[in-house]
């Protein structure tokens, strides 16, 4: 047995850097015996130095500078915790790396920026670049799909990656209420930021995703080639719709190999109702992996928060400690093929599609005809209860079409002086049982 | 890059060696992609050498002796797929192990009997003891306990294991039938064996659970341990009450430290119906792991088959040809604790009891009475629609309380000339989301 302890390093003592201080104390000896030896936190960096914080820093070497202390402290693992694409996150990443660290860490935005780049400094270095607590909180999903699922060809990888809007649109399903109004409640109780943009349009969601879709199929990460919308045009009409047709309205993140390259996409989706991840209801994360020989299996749990991500990093760390190196990104840095990505434009799916339209004769035979003319087949329409001076709400569901086709059929049908407000589309996505 | 091949031994080319065989044919260049260096068949075993399997077994050795071939076969690892706790298997894993070959098995029943004594000769050997196939197919969850949640104090952990009784619970909710019919229709759509004791009787979920609680808690593996029962006694009426009062039946197995010792169950539970576990359906199986700093998480998909589990036996043989190297249950051989085994009396939880009685006045005052006599305090008592001469069928619902005070209640009430059928229990298990 090694008993050398791991010394790491901790850059960043915020809501998770508190969480992962707190466990290794707490657990301090489950974490030997499994680990094979002590990991003990010899140097932490944050901000403020003085701050009451609720746990004890004895021991620890303060560094006001996070990169330097990735540089110069006597530790084996730096753990990354501050966030952030670029600037000190990065650094402290570059620096450590540099000097043969490993490096674990949290940091979604800066994977998926930066993710190629650092796995071939690890690989350079041999180390680990380690990062689950990036995608889906205390899941361990990155090691499920590095590892666990390492002998199948997966031909879909999609979840529920954001609590925030997962919480939202769960809400706006329960209380039949609008986006705004559920949003300002979520930030006054917590659950979104004061500037929400991140998580609600989508931003977040896209980063894991770059960082699965890497996991998955063995290419480069390509956060850029993530197509990204986000949930502010959900509606509660919509999401009644939804129920409607038997389907609930989930932000999904979705990566496949396609005909025509990778495909990344991050939007609303229509799923059916009794599937596993339509009943993901909350903060909580889902990840479903559809693999050739195992089939569909689905990971679900907490996806944020201070004890899911701290699990996360401890788990690193005891791989770490325990000596255990596998490729960051499942194959090794150098054999992560290029990115083709697959143009959104070359999405096939099924759409729901909802207008408002003025309730007079002769509405649904244009939309019809629109839909004919780019050759996209209805499979349903629904129309609510007829209203003779307002506009009324009319549902078509298309059979499968390319996103292109019914990019012009929206734009045809928005021009129509009987639809009275722009179409609302959101795709509708087939999941496997 | 090491390029030098895994070169494997497969004892067993039945349904799981047959679907290894064609994994590795299938995806030779993914695994050496991902294993840094190729997986080879270079010897096989099976009884009978001749049999047109569909798969060419070109290249590799034939032993017609398995036990011969894991201690001379010129391999690094063997993947025994034959099963049983005894016999070849046993000596397959023993030979391989005693000549430093890593071992890679699917065999839940070996690993209960035996599973603390073949980690002991892996360490020794300074090999791998892998065993993800062994429970629940090709979910990696013994991975996830293993090292994806390795820094959590977990409370319990459950599952459904078996794909034959979740599949027969299934089809009796949906049909409304009994045991028997939906067993017998089981057994003719090839669900379940000609002789189904092993699943229905709760065996093999055991033998997984105690794999399960060992890699949890990092105990020796301890199957005499579990208490086990199946759901031969599980009827219709019990599945519609279930329903009345918002459950599920399913059949579990539950593991968890407790003041007693470790607890280890496995019975038919009432699962609260809008639990992520009440809704996983037919063959599917699921694990959930509660943990002091993730919370819950759940891990869903299929549990047996030809591709899951073969999905499952690459994963482990990818982690040996890069170089994994953890300790089989969670910790070290050496540092696995004795198991103190929680007796079964001293399990505490809520109990439904359904009892068939005379209907006539006084009758479930004679009940109550016996339940106060132990303590025993009701939550609910439900009662059908009366029917004077024939027997119906009273519910009651109690509040937590010791097994071995239900277990008296039940005898007493056995013993009433007003109640005409013995009485059926079936206990309460409460869900965290």
């Amino acid at each position: 047995v090694n008993a050398t302890p791991l010394n790491i390093a901790i850059a960043g003592l915020g809501t998770v850097g508190g969480g992962l201080m707190k466990l290794i104390a707490d657990q301090g000896d489950l974490l030997e015996k499994r680990a094979g030896r002590p990991i003990r936190v010899a140097a932490v960096s944050a901000k403020t130095r003085g701050k009451n914080r609720g746990f004890a820093l004895d021991g620890a070497q303060w560094f006001d500078d996070a990169a330097k202390m990735a540089a110069e402290a006597n530790v084996e693992a730096v753990v990354e915790l501050i966030g952030g694409s670029d600037g000190v996150a990065r650094q402290v990443c570059e620096n450590a790396l540099a000097k043969g660290r490993h490096v674990v860490t949290a940091n979604k935005a800066l994977l998926a920026h930066h993710g190629t780049a650092l796995a071939r400094a690890a690989e350079k270095a041999n180390v680990a670049l380690a990062f689950e607590a990036a995608v889906a909180g205390g899941i361990p999903v990155i090691k499920a799909l590095r590892e666990g699922l390492a002998g199948n060809r997966l031909s879909r990888v999609y979840g529920i990656l954001n609590g925030t809007c997962n919480y939202i649109l769960t809400q706006m399903q329960e209380s039949k209420r609008e986006f705004a109004e559920v949003l300002a409640e979520a930030q006054s109780l917590g659950y979104a930021e004061a500037d929400p943009s991140f998580d609600v349009d989508g931003i977040d969601t896209a980063h894991k995703l770059a960082i699965l879709a890497s996991v998955s199929f063995g290419t480069e990460v390509g956060f850029d080639a993530v197509h990204v919308e986000g949930i502010r045009h959900v509606s509660a009409l919509d999401i009644a719709f939804a129920d409607e047709l038997g389907y609930r309205i989930k932000l999904l993140g979705i990566a496949r190999p396609t005909e025509h390259g990778i495909e990344q996409r991050v939007h609303p989706c229509m799923v059916d109702a009794t599937a596993p991840i339509a009943r993901v209801s909350g903060v909580f994360n889902a990840v479903v992996a559809d693999g050739d020989f195992v089939g569909s299996t689905v990971f679900q749990g907490r996806g944020a928060g201070a004890g899911p991500t701290a699990s996360a990093v401890a788990a690193d760390l005891v791989d770490i400690a325990r000596g255990v190196r596998v490729p960051a990104f499942s194959v090794p840095a150098g054999k992560l093929a290029k990115l083709k990505a697959s143009p959104m434009e070359r999405h096939r799916g099924a759409y729901y599609m909802r207008l408002m339209v003025q309730d007079r004769p002769g509405v649904i035979a244009q939309v019809a005809q629109a839909l004919a003319d780019d050759s996209v087949s209805m499979e349903a329409v629904l129309q609510r209860a007829r209203h003779p001076t307002e506009a009324v709400p009319v549902v078509f569901i298309t059979h499968e079409t390319e996103e292109a086709a019914m990019n012009r059929v929206l734009a045809k049908i928005a021009a129509l002086g009987t639809v009275v407000e722009p179409p609302r589309m959101i795709r509708i996505e087939p999941l496997s049982q």
